[in-house]
């Protein structure tokens, strides 16, 4: 589980000079001398899953080569309340102009982490797995999806020209389920996987006459997902989705699907509060 | 209230091409006849306020100039659970490409209004005005603190150059209130708001006696905060902050402070769940 | 067939303004009265297979609005020596300092699908598709995958991250290639296609044995991939490839494979000749 | 013979963005230990000159700044097949996500570059240098032109405005070739090169008589070639261009021109096919 | 007093770019062997205040991180004609190629910063500041700013976004100073200033009565602006404007205004002369 | 004379954006209503030539398409003080949002054009024209060389690709003056002029000797100046440069070089003052 620094840095880079505006950090640099040296620790507030680590990384060394950050943990680990996540040291002022935007990514991405982590504690031993959607925040895909990943979920497409999703809408404008699915096999390449959304048992019917790598059992019961696990019978890999809550998932996952999709992950999960404590700030150079 | 849309097309560019990465859209290529037309209606499925309908027009704007959007609501309406937001009509295709990112937008703005209308309601009849923070989401400050205000509320400042705010770390750095205060005053413009956190009493006292815009009362109880609103007596803005919670935040406004700044709002508010319901795609050309 | 504008727009502006420099177009500035006239004609200097058209336009209306350019021919359209493939009309200026952009596209675009068409059609018949790589132009890679399509041809994955591609370099690092399939299974998403590249039967037969969406059947001899298509029967997707010339390129398809790929397509194919011709440059504005 | 680096630089982290798209090499990341070491050589797989060797190092240290590349051959020199062009060694997984890109760049302007080589050597003796054109790749002109030069060419103008080229066109516009000459003389610079297209003797004659640092001989056959550089002696630098192929290039040499341009060079050249090999791809980190 | 390097490295990157443009330094690649190592001086040709250093800095590194510059003064300093400001040594080429942009950033601040000490100088004594407004070139807002306050002035705002300036066209259509006023009020952050622009003692009065953080004196004469002073009486801060040349600048700061503002300090100042001179070019690399 | 809207709109936009920074033009959004409609005129306060007209439209049009500009002057026009230049009729906010950006743009160009004419008209009968330098504002090159030629001035290399300029220091290190130039005639293309700066007779001669397109007379007196004129007699285009004051030009002049560069026009011209007016503000839509 890795991000390749070339796609974070542009992205991180954009979020400081989001901050720094046209004049940067004037409380900084009217309030702390510009050769004072800090330490400084990043703590968990809460309990919950870390993501984002080398975000913050590159958060901190941009605003400074001279940073250095240690970190004590690694994406993907769990943290208690109080829990110290990494260590960092480097030009006081520096550390904190950096602070707010290191800990945007950092809580933002951990609190998607958190959130998957607990869907997949709640539907342990079953063969489920919880999946992402396209829900995702503007200029933040590829991170959030990496966030389901340290959190133990997996993803769904990247966007729209990595896989075929057929919704209902698609399927309504193409004439219905069977030419729909028939126009995508013709057209697409044979490195795209394909899957339909269905509602129904018939319309399922319908899908795996025709064949497709996977369906998106939208909106049923446990009981109907049931049903149709068994009508597939490995064909084709069974996604439920449709605001799927945490209390719910576990039913939904018994019934014996392949994957749970839950757009609720990338775009409502709260932070995980993750602060930065200055530990020490003496006036020597390191 | 309203949004320069040179501010908005970058911002709703990128989200586009994020979703369209190298190939466009492969479904909507492979399944929908290129010379169909649509109509569609962006529908609330929850009550809330709402925010970013401009957002909205220009994502489907630049996918086609074709697509004309008719909104019904403006920003900071409310909305019930199955209201009507907007109408919109253009190409089939091009009304599914952009759904899910205009709805991105759409759903997470209003779901900050949402949430900041909320705070607002629940501290009616007080002095006090609901603010958010920089703690938002990177690359989309402008965005949300503009549905900060869209649901009522008002904005602190939108980076580290536009005022200063001298926060517990750098009093500890400069060596306490008073010399922290002085050399903000010294150094910056006469333009710039300068704030400063405090704690206690004792900090607040020190403050004031410096003199100050605005002060950040920091994680006081209301019976605190009155105190030092009684204290401040118009000599500075007062803002309580710290992790307040909707159910806390009318002692908080009772005991008289100016702003109440939340967190929250901008990032860990949960979406405004609104979808695109297609109304009719015959085949002919609009 | 469609090119989202979105994702011509940024290359053809960068292409023009490459070429514009700091000071623009000295010669036409200079020789050409600013309110002059002309139309003119793409014409094809060879026999071919079109593809860009829209590439074209768009660099014509960056240049000047006042362009219009009314297409004879669409993308895919065989076009033959001296064929007429779109008449534009504007400012004699705009259409010259526009001119060689717009070729340099039309014509590289059209000499891919030339190169494409001339393989589709040597394997007519058979059930073999030809197929393209990641060997294209940096820069260009959804463009040259869409000329493919053009010339009837299909595409393997745009990028690292809608596929998964095992070679012979994954394969020796991973320990073989039953501990790279079980790798990448355990570790992708379940809308990424996996492929991996084999170069012996013994190969192949491992590959089976642990399922594979897709085999790469790497620089065999027909009858070889004779019998390596008989081995699959239809359980994973085959493609051959391996510096396949169009000489040779029958003889493979009709080893039954699927697909055929060939990075000379979009790494080496030659232009299609596509010259403007003005045909008139009166004096009066349109 | 350089390449600046701040020119390269924006071009090769645009072309791994592209392929890289937004969740990175998933190949690798699934297969690849993320602790493994990997040395590897760059071997041609035919014959040519190289060029681009500094692009590919900017490729591989983009990727991972713990990579490096020690080149056994600089840019312009002659490879056999199987030679060796240089060796890197770094982290496998960013080796194997930077070999496509980093051979993409490298295998392009090889083959220009060889083409170039080709070229030369077919009119060794003469006076004559052989010359690109405008008909570059769209983004890649500046690098498309360095490698003209190490194939031993020499470079055209590098846009619109350093430089003047008064093609037919313009003639026919301007109102002929005195007309079209004296305006750019009077308008542009004392630093930018004027040069005109012409197509017979007459007009190379009145070309003459107004004065002109270049004149373009096009399309003229060999012996109408000799008279033209005749009756130039030297006033004007003579180039002779017009779809000259490799066959017909000696014998434009032999008629006395100064340069001869070939737009092939840069649009239809195909690549030097150049392989990465891995050697060793041991446990330990370097 | 700096200058973040996030902020300062697009600027002088997208500078050299565009000196560079698509084929780099032609002069130094053809005459300065490139192994050759150099040293050289910043050295003033006329008196002045320094300012940009960091900015030439990073031209420098930009260009080759071979270069290393040693700064004799620092931003802020005066010197004389013929004072060393700076030592670079590395690459010859390098140097050369980074020259004339370096010099172009660090001669226009420095311009800045000596016309805004010569009106400091010219006020001492008086509690009055030089200030700066937003007539700035497109591109260097914040390093022209920047320039100012190493000249010893302060900054105005920044930009349309942190902080309200009421003019006189506002005034006008908002239906004069008090709606103008209580609107502003009403509608912006507790942590925006807002001045109003007023050109007469009754029009002060006015918006005195409304409440305002600044008042900008327009065009009044030395006596009207003391007696504007003095009906203010601490209760805003009191700014002068209005095409004030050096020659009357005393006068006004005598009235005993708090700032006076001057475009001309920012869009008019001339460039402090700052030139290279190499002082050694061995043939030995460093 | 004019300016490719290509080359315009990134500069426009980047300075619009700079303005507006993340919040937008807090002072109109708050004291403007939103439907008010107004008329403007751009007046020249002082004497001067125009220069910037299409820039000026391009920043008004971005900020709203509504804004429609009326040119009553074209640029390269001479205008009085109070001289009307253009009229503007639009949305009142968005005319106040552009009006700073839109002025800076226009004040600054018409300032090196009114520079520019000024010198031209003390040089008038004679053979010599002036010129601008590659000392320019970073980022507004083309704009300030167009200002130039509006000015009545010509144009130096845009940067250092477009030409060759041998100075002292490349000199220095080539090893002389032969030695430099015959480097620069051997790698250089046949469409790039050569320059060469010579501060002496004997340097001129050697130049001379090896030939050369142009020579720059470095700090010559006109005496010198007049030997040179008269030494090279056609064999090269003569520029006399080095701190050429206005008052000393026309003694330059009367030397007989074909050309006089000066630094000062874009670096160190005063602004020509233009403000925008606000002549109607009425209730109703256009």
């Amino acid at each position: 589980m890795s991000l390749t620094p070339l796609l974070v840095e542009p992205i991180a880079r954009a979020a400081l000079l989001e901050d720094l505006g046209r004049g940067g950090d004037l409380t900084s640099e009217a309030t702390i001398p510009p050769d004072r040296q800090a330490t400084a620790a990043l703590i968990a507030r809460d309990e919950g899953v870390v993501a984002g680590i080398e975000v913050a990384r590159m958060v901190f060394e941009l605003v400074s080569p001279e940073i250095e950050m240690q970190e004590i943990l690694l994406d993907g680990a769990r943290v208690h309340a109080g829990g110290h996540i990494a260590s960092i040291r480097g030009p006081a002022a520096a550390l904190l102009t950096a602070e707010r935007t290191a800990l945007n990514f950092l809580s933002h991405l951990s609190g998607i982490a958190t959130a998957t982590f607990q869907l997949v504690a709640a539907i342990a031993g079953t063969k489920a797995r919880v999946c992402c959607t396209r829900k995702t925040t503007p200029g933040l895909r590829g991170l959030e999806k990496y966030a389901v990943r340290a959190g133990g979920g997996t993803n769904h497409r990247f966007g729209l020209d990595d896989a075929v999703l057929i919704k209902d809408n698609h399927i309504a404008i193409a004439g219905g389920i069977s030419a729909a699915l028939q126009a995508a096999k013709a057209r697409v390449g044979h490195m795209v996987k394909i899957q339909i959304e269905v509602g129904t048992i018939a319309q399922l019917t319908e899908a795996l006459e025709i064949g497709v790598d996977a369906v998106l059992l939208d909106n049923m019961e446990p009981p109907t997902l049931a049903t149709a696990v068994n009508l597939v019978r490995g064909q084709a890999v069974t996604e439920a989705s449709g605001r799927i809550s945490p209390a719910q998932i576990r039913a939904v996952a018994d019934a014996g699907v392949d994957l749970i999709s839950c757009g609720w992950l990338t775009h409502s999960a709260p932070i995980l509060d993750i602060g930065l404590d200055i530990q020490d700030a003496g006036k020597q150079p390191i």
